[in-house]
């Protein structure tokens, strides 16, 4: 049964949240055939809606697939699929390429790549950035690694779903590298934009005016500039959540464990995203972390 | 002796440094009379070659200004050029304006109106941002407060130097605040672009492909952008040094400590600095705070 159709790519997604989702309906658009698979019902219903095929299972999702998406929260959800109790390793046709799409550490990519191999499949760590509407869109920007034979079967997927392709390297990792450093700068930024917005509201200025002043000057980010309008607006309904950033910075501050390399700033704003979380706002807007900032009055829900 | 000539406005710029120099050029520029005034003799000879005025101190050089500008270091340097032995601020014409260009604490600027108010004198802090080149260009973003009078008299001076004023407020020490959350972010976010660079030297990524591809992705910060690139040509020769930063930050977290408020990151990230001036990188440009990430190979200078 372990075949996939010469003729025709079909592609499976595992995990149809905003990215999956959002992935999903872009391959759809480009005429790709497109199954897809999420432990949440409402999901599948929206996936089927749009064209997408529903299996009963993960193995039969999986079974006539050449590209296996895997759009999952983090690892732990990775090997759950794969390798758990109904998981897909298996079922995947010899040869085809497990694209692994989540935020991860380079040493899980690593691992998940020699695991894979021995189930003869082909591996890309190939994490995304720009958020949800970029994915629905089929806009994202796409760090990726891997052996070339799979990129060139991979070709088609990343039309369909990336604006942009950096092809990081042959070996599987750096993908996940270059994503753990844009994650420490985005993590960083999030929480400095709300520690000195917080610091502006104390000292009595307007945010208002403040955001207008700093986004046109050197004080800017990207970030500044997309998450400060949740505070500004009171709306912390989760565009991506604070506990994204429990886990990424988490990744990125492991990564120099390993390496035994200092990164005291990540450090110091991954504390804020645990406060955060632990005052319970983790499945808020990251944005949120400004909640933290005791005495200051938010801006309300408007 | 104390007058000015109501006919054509005369301004004098104190503190002819990179910034001073440039606001001076562009005062220049504009066919306004500018006196400068400097401690440096090769900095009084390029203004004057520039056609500036050059008179013999300070009170001679201020005896018909309109407008004072203060472009100096710090508040030690405004308070020692206005009160110190040979200051000037008798020498102001009454009801003249000073202009405090300097980076200090809200608290010393609204000290200092207190002091100019007893000398008969109007104040306007207008912290300035954007650098050495866009100083010399007239395109410096402002960030004003100060009385209505006062900005009606500065007019043609805010004209001359900057592309855009951002009035903030009648009551002095607001622009001094936004600037400080202007510097809050600026500060952390090179700090971070020097951490977030080390990791990625420390995974053993290719820097060169890591700033392209973090450029173009939420991990990017207007200072990513600007001071990547130094560390990229291994050129340290100061655009603004780490020193500035350890005063800026400084002036953070001070007004952070007068107002009971919590800023870690800020901490965080100036405590990199106050690393960096130690080892002797003081002067030296701010992107040399990644010189103390150890156990890394920088680029060199091409």
């Amino acid at each position: 049964m372990n075949d996939f159709n010469e003729e025709t790519l079909e592609v499976a997604v595992i995990g149809l949240g905003s990215m999956g989702m959002g992935v999903a309906r872009s391959l759809l658009r480009s005429g790709i055939t497109t199954r897809g698979f999420d432990l949440n019902p409402e999901a599948l219903d929206e996936f089927a809606k749009a064209g997408g095929d529903v299996a009963s299972d993960l193995a039969d999702t999986v079974r006539t697939c050449r590209v296996v998406i895997l759009m999952l929260v983090n690892a732990e959800q990775c090997d759950s699929v794969l390798f758990g109790e109904g998981g897909m390793a298996e079922a995947i046709p010899q040869g085809s390429v497990v694209l692994l799409g989540s935020t991860t550490s380079a040493s899980y990519a690593k691992a998940l790549d020699r695991k894979l191999q021995a189930h003869g499949l082909k591996m890309i760590d190939a994490p995304v950035s720009g958020g949800a509407v970029k994915a629905s869109v089929g806009e994202l920007s796409i760090m990726a690694s891997g052996e070339p034979a799979a990129f060139d079967i991979c070709g088609p997927v990343f039309e369909a779903i990336a604006a942009k392709i950096y092809p990081v390297g042959d070996e599987v990792g750096a993908g996940e590298t270059v994503k753990m450093i844009n994650q420490l700068l985005a993590g960083v930024h999030i929480a400095s934009a709300a520690e000195a917005m917080a610091l502006g509201m104390k000292a009595g200025l307007d945010p208002d005016m403040v955001f207008e002043i700093i986004s046109n000057s050197a004080g800017s980010s990207w970030m500044f500039q997309n998450r400060v309008p949740h505070i500004l607006q009171g709306d912390y309904s989760p565009k991506s959540m604070v506990d994204i950033f429990v886990k990424d910075l988490g990744i990125v501050l492991d990564a120099g464990k390993e390496m035994k390399f200092p990164l005291p700033i990540a450090a110091s704003a991954h504390q804020q995203f645990l406060s955060a979380s632990a005052a319970g706002y983790g499945k808020e807007d990251d944005a949120a972390v400004i909640k933290v900032y005791p005495g200051i009055e938010l801006p309300k829900k408007q």
